[in-house]
């Protein structure tokens, strides 16, 4: 029964792997999980990012002791994975998942200055596109309070999974049906702030998102 | 910017959470990122999951090294984290998401025997409901292919954020649209295996997921 943990190839040197396959699925995805070795073992935490250019950018709260930690230099793994579709195959042990897959190790530089506050807006442009024009900027005391981290992607590796069940040929007489389920993300309607004066109308990134939106296509995604 | 990397409570101690909502994600939820501390540093991949009982039971080949590592008792950290919307506020700084996010700390047992067979069905019922009873069940050689791992949940913490953003109130009059981009799953036509045999028809488990699915409700999920 093969899955991602099973696949994936750790650390692929530089250069295996296709970097717009890499930069298609980050710039895709809306949650990373950010793993670190603390003093008790290793942690995981889902938080959101940006890619900006060749690093990952993550941000939390100064206050938050795992950013902190995140920011010492310590080894970080971060990984997205948007998935695609339920595989079924004839056999449960074929049963998998199609799914696009990307691996970070890399170390934190913390990011200061007209850097940070750039990448905040970033940020907020990632999870909905033309959103830093709208919104009020980060100020002084909301940038201090924040922590910005980049992590390159020196080790870098995507993984992809596509198609149809790969049966034994021995099932395929089986009349069990087999084939995938695509799996897509839906938008809903926006719902305005209750304290959202009357006559504040949707903007266009949020516009953007919900045009966006829509079932996954009979092809796939 | 608060995000789920920098309120996650890490370690909350047994009893410090609602089980039934730790359960409720771990059952809706599809994919896990599962984080280790290998040689050279931590590693956190996505995989299936399924939950029974008090345990989160992964697998894996067993040629895996990774879950060869997995299975030796050193500690893991496992993250189940659902996107159900992105919370758009009139400052970049409040910006956020909401999600239902769980994280377990714990170690694994290696699962053999009839509990192992048990499991496998168990894993694709997750997935499919149903599918055990309709795909042939794993056999010997397979089941000897298979790590299964149970983590048992000792320690384990939900985080839930719902609800519009909470912008300060200095920012509540600026013209600037404010509230929530609902999110979530679709399900797409099932697309057949193009070896399946025409009088095959689309079965219970499959049918199910397919009504299961829609838009996300305009009151949220």
């Amino acid at each position: 029964m093969p899955t991602p943990l099973t696949t994936v190839r750790r650390r692929a040197p530089r250069g295996r792997y296709d970097r717009a396959v890499v930069d298609a699925i980050l710039d895709e995805g809306t949650v990373c999980h950010v793993a670190l070795t603390s003093e008790g073992g290793p942690v995981v935490l889902p938080t959101g990012y940006v890619r900006i250019g060749d690093e990952l950018v993550v941000h939390g709260a100064v206050a938050n002791a795992l950013m902190r930690q995140a920011a010492d230099g310590r080894p970080l793994c971060i990984a997205v994975t948007l998935l695609d579709g339920l595989v079924l195959a004839r056999s449960t042990f074929k049963h998998s998942m199609n799914y696009r897959s990307v691996v970070v190790f890399g170390r934190a530089r913390v990011v200061e200055g007209d850097e940070k506050a750039a990448a905040l807006a970033r940020f907020v442009d990632h999870i909905a596109p033309g959103r830093s024009g709208e919104a009020r900027a980060a100020n002084d005391s909301e940038l201090r309070a924040t922590l910005v981290l980049a992590v390159r992607m020196d080790e870098v590796s995507a993984k992809v999974r596509t198609g149809p069940p790969l049966d034994d040929e021995d099932d395929l007489p089986l009349p069990v049906w087999a084939g995938v389920v695509p799996l897509g993300t839906v938008v809903g309607r926006p719902q305005p702030d209750p304290a959202l004066s009357r006559d504040v109308r949707v903007p266009p990134s949020v516009e953007r998102l919900v045009s966006r939106s829509g079932p996954a296509a009979p092809g796939g995604r």
